[in-house]
């Protein structure tokens, strides 16, 4: 049995989203379990077929507009993020998928579950959907605003490991974010950073990679700092919607709008579809001692569903073990690729 | 008169484009002239109307794969883009549009035209199209990838200025770009940069505007360094394209979509438009003694005719003047508003 401990109360929708998607991702795999922590009061009701569901009752949620990541993971240890993550660093559940507030959520990573011994630092990795239908990988999103080349060694590694074992790539290939193809380009660290990843044999590095190519991205992984792929997810994910939403606007300003929509329903469906974050799950956090995604605020119950499967992928391919195996011990292993 | 130089080799089209776009200017102002640099036997055959259009001659063109934009510019001095250059260093023309590569454009500005004195960096200023119709200015988009806290100050006036002059926005209003709302985001230089803005009394600064809303933005003016700011527009225009190409696709799929289509031409022609930069003209280079644009590699003869738009609105606004009058001359006026 793999178990999924989910932070019930978290997420715009709360309960609504987290026990319908829960009751459905115990339907798509025999052999799950899954722990809600969240309100026993307001998860019953919704609770219509509690197979292999059991609830951990906390009427704590951790505050969306908390402002002091450390001091409420510190503070708020009866929230229901802080129970699931306690959950896991104490095996009780294998893995945890939480809507909290994305700061809180790695401190939490952090603080609880803890690091990896030879993991520096802890990334964020989203996965991006993309024009071919192909997921990519890209981090650091948002836990470290500044990096030593090494950390892109760390996350390169983490993210090949998880491409493969989690997404089914043979032999991920690695990007690095930057605002030219040549190795010359950007800031001294991007620099750095370049030259270090060229030396490692453990992964598949293919050079620079132009934000502007990260909807058809020519690689499987991309890597950068917090701030840089911060910048590249938001702006890609601000343009899309504002896209969509433009296309609504245009569509119905007019009659010969509507009565073509009418028409192309379906290809407008399956364009939106494409664009769909729901469908690929959230974001992974790499570089703690267990399985944790943090899936977007607005999650639903489907998109719950998919982060629960991402889960169950994580932790039935061992993916922590195997990229502890993976790690490089030293600067030296890197480089002669042992 | 106002005397508009254009590097008429340059850009994927060459002449094709400069030529016809020079001559749809001129027709647009009845007190523009302008100045082809460019190959004259090229140039003859495609200038229908020589009305207040002169040609001077060469034949060498910027290499678009130059690796060493100052090497580049030193050595190629009887380039189209350098002869216009050094044209507006000697005040044969007013102002200068190119489509040569943006490093050496940069380069060039910096080395030919000259620094203001009293400003310390040169900044690329591109207009973005705004999902509420109006553009919106962001800088600096890749001139420099690190920057200190008066940098930030000097751009945003400048920004400011330029807005007022050439675009007609009345106080127009200033956002730094960062990862999240609130002051203390960001990296050290990100958290300076906001304090400093904060103090300045001479721009309308708003905080900080995040990239998810960089199509939508709530300020007329984004700031940023030019490694942050280049990630930002190159995802922004790489996703916006990514779209327009899946939406074809998705349309092209199926005969229901095919149809649809023939009902919402208009309608998908006004979407298109609405994220189009050939309407409002090309980047703006900062802090050098004269107007210079540098439009998109791929303008055509309407993109040349917007930036040359662009450039009298600059030039009959004495923009360069206005500012040189608006910059603090120390960090002391920057605070006391005088």
């Amino acid at each position: 049995m793999i178990k999924i401990g989910v932070d019930a109360n978290g997420g715009d929708l709360g309960v609504e989203a987290t026990v319908p998607g829960a009751m459905r991702a115990v339907q798509m795999f025999p052999d799950i379990e899954i722990v809600l922590y969240g309100d026993e009061n307001k998860i019953k009701p919704l609770l219509t077929n509690p197979e292999r569901i059991s609830i951990v009752h906390t009427a704590v949620t951790m505050d969306m507009g908390e402002h002091n990541p450390a001091w409420a993971v510190k503070k708020q240890k009866d929230s229901s993020l802080c129970m699931a993550m306690y959950a896991a660093k104490n095996k009780e559940v294998d893995a945890v998928v939480t809507s909290g507030p994305t700061q809180c959520v790695i401190m939490a990573a952090h603080l609880i579950v803890r690091r990896l011994p030879m993991m520096e630092r802890v990334a964020l990795c989203p996965i991006i959907p993309n024009m071919d239908g192909k997921p990519r990988l890209i981090l650091d999103c948002g836990a470290n605003v500044e990096l030593k080349p090494n950390h892109y060694g760390e996350f390169a590694t983490f993210a090949s490991v998880a491409a493969k074992e989690v997404l089914g790539i043979e032999n991920p290939t690695v990007g690095l974010i930057n605002i030219g193809s040549e190795p010359g380009k950007g800031r001294q660290i991007d620099q750095e950073a370049y030259e270090y990843l060229s030396n490692m044999k453990n992964i598949n590095f293919k050079g620079n990679v132009e934000p502007d190519q990260l909807i058809d991205c020519p690689t499987d992984i991309v890597v950068g700092d917090g701030w840089s792929c911060n910048i590249a997810i938001k702006t890609l994910e601000g343009t899309a919607k504002g896209m969509g939403k433009m296309l609504k606007q245009e569509i119905k300003a007019s009659t010969g709008g509507k009565i073509g929509y009418l028409f192309m329903k379906k290809n407008l469906k399956r364009f939106s579809m494409r664009m769909n974050s729901k469908e690929v799950g959230g974001a992974m956090i790499f570089g703690i001692g267990a399985p944790v995604v943090k899936a977007h605020g607005n999650s639903d119950a489907y998109a719950y569903s998919s982060a629960i499967r991402q889960l169950y992928n994580m932790v039935k391919s061992d993916l922590i073990n195997k990229v502890v195996a993976s790690l490089p011990k030293n600067d030296e292993e890197v480089k002669s690729g042992e």
